[in-house]
């Protein structure tokens, strides 16, 4: 697989715009005496289900021909990507199945459901997780979605950083966290597609290293055992948005849950917006020491990727 | 006093444009599905201060004379006016002293000085808190910032509802909540303004009801004892307030604290931002069956009008 390039991306933007929000930009001047520059943030969580993977799951799944799509697709995620499939699926007028572990909660279940897609129930374990899967294309044909690791979903996820790059050309950098790395190498994509001089940066918590690791040793290292409250970093790079990220991302700064959870709460309490877990680790890595000595940046742009949290288990 | 008029709005817009934000709207296809009718929602939490207090506070101090103005001001309040206060004193570079209830807590005390103004303690009952206000007054000259019953607070308070239909002008109904009534009745004055047909109405904690009591009996009926979650709207209507509500809101729709607490939360869940109580009843209004039944009304503004919460202690 190839990664995509800038016109893939443009391409994706029309799809995603059948599907998606034009998400706002929205900016703090107490978070930029923070940060000691001025930060723009891209608000993917008031996206359409919450976070940035609708732009990746409606660039897939309107770019299936008629008769592909007629049968159907399937994936498994409890979280965003799943609820971004049943989304686009939905409004695309196909059956989407999510395969998800009989320990998904309840609320999990029926946010997949409230969306249209049909929870498939497998055992919590990665061989059945994938049985279950096969045995749903096995049976209908169905098309699996890839949660990252594929160029439709990174042109897709990419359509974020498109948007905010249109809306301010003046950035000189970008941050987004980086989880399996579908968004930060579709920012990467589509930031230097459009400015080739633009710095892209990672954020990832030090308790899922797995793409500051990999760059550091120059090989894609797979993570073991990650820990994080950010439940949307636990997986890691693939093949394809490995070789983005090396390529094209300066760096990936890492940060400590106690700095996700601050960060989280500094954005809640001073921008009056709920952002996940997730979306807090790129606001701690450009408030963070490391971020913060870089020179030469006035803009920075940061992709806040999703607002997904259970109010009754907030980490403070 | 005389109830202020649109010029007086428009005058108070100039002088509020000097230290807040014109803030966005947002709206939300959930919101609307469950209100029966497409919901406009004005963000006074992105307001600075957090709170639309701001506008009022702005209008009243940059409106004193120099002469005046430089003998300082003070008002008692440990909540968003104090705040309101302290902020448009510095930016107007005058001196503002916060009479505060030895009782309040040290983040209030703390936000206070944060934005420059001197907190001033007294102990915690009403005539405590007048006379030490007298006393900051016959010492230095400063000036006493009215909470909300006083025409350049009503006007500068009055900018939130002008801004919106300027954004909306096919809005045909305008919601705000009311505590001392200085929004409610500003917003009824911008709001007729602009649109002589236009519908006005209150949202109300039924713990704190003197707004729909004092309607429904023809005269001004202090609280006595309010027990509401909605700690902006403890307050009672004063001779002003009532007397513009009274001529030009249609209605005051009184919720309960189960409404309250889950609208909330449903703002927070599905929109992505935070709200304080006092704002979210007057998202519980729209929803409520009461307001729902109402005919004609496609097209319903609403005036959230802050998001200072305290993380630590919400209500679910």
């Amino acid at each position: 697989m190839n990664a995509p390039t800038l016109t893939n991306v443009r391409q994706a933007e029309e799809r995603v715009r059948l599907v998606g929000h034009r998400t706002p930009v929205m900016t703090s001047a107490q978070l930029d005496e923070l940060a000691g520059r001025h930060l723009v943030f891209k608000c993917e969580n008031f996206q359409k289900i919450g976070a940035f993977k609708i732009r990746g799951a409606a660039n897939f799944i309107f770019k299936l021909s008629d008769e592909v799509a007629r049968r159907g697709v399937v994936t498994h995620s409890s979280g965003n990507h799943g609820q971004a499939v049943a989304l686009a699926s939905r409004l695309r007028g196909i059956q989407a199945h999510i395969v998800m572990p009989t320990t998904a909660s309840a609320v999990k279940r029926r946010a997949i459901e409230g969306y249209g897609g049909i929870v498939v129930d497998c055992a919590p374990n990665e061989a059945a997780r994938d049985a279950t899967a096969q045995g749903v294309i096995d049976e209908t044909g169905a098309t699996f979605v890839p949660p990252y690791d594929h160029p439709d979903i990174i042109a897709g996820q990419a359509t974020a950083a498109l948007e905010l790059l249109e809306d301010l050309p003046e950035l000189e950098a970008v941050v987004a966290p980086v989880g399996g790395g579908g968004l930060l190498s579709g920012t990467a994509i589509a930031s230097h597609g459009l400015h080739g001089t633009i710095r892209v940066f990672g954020a990832e918590p030090e308790g899922a290293d797995d793409a500051a690791r990999s760059l550091a040793e120059g090989r894609l290292i797979p993570q073991d055992d990650p820990q994080t409250i950010a439940d949307g970093l636990l997986t890691s790079l693939g093949p394809l948005t490995y070789s983005i990220i090396s390529e094209q991302v300066e760096r990936v700064v890492t940060v400590s849950e106690g700095e996700i959870v601050s960060a989280m709460r500094l954005v809640w309490e001073r921008m009056k917006i709920v952002i996940e877990p997730s979306a807090a680790v790129a606001v701690a890595a450009v408030l963070s020491e490391e971020f913060r000595a870089l020179e030469d940046l006035q803009h920075v742009g940061v992709i806040l990727s999703g607002g997904n949290v259970d109010l009754d288990d907030l980490p403070w």
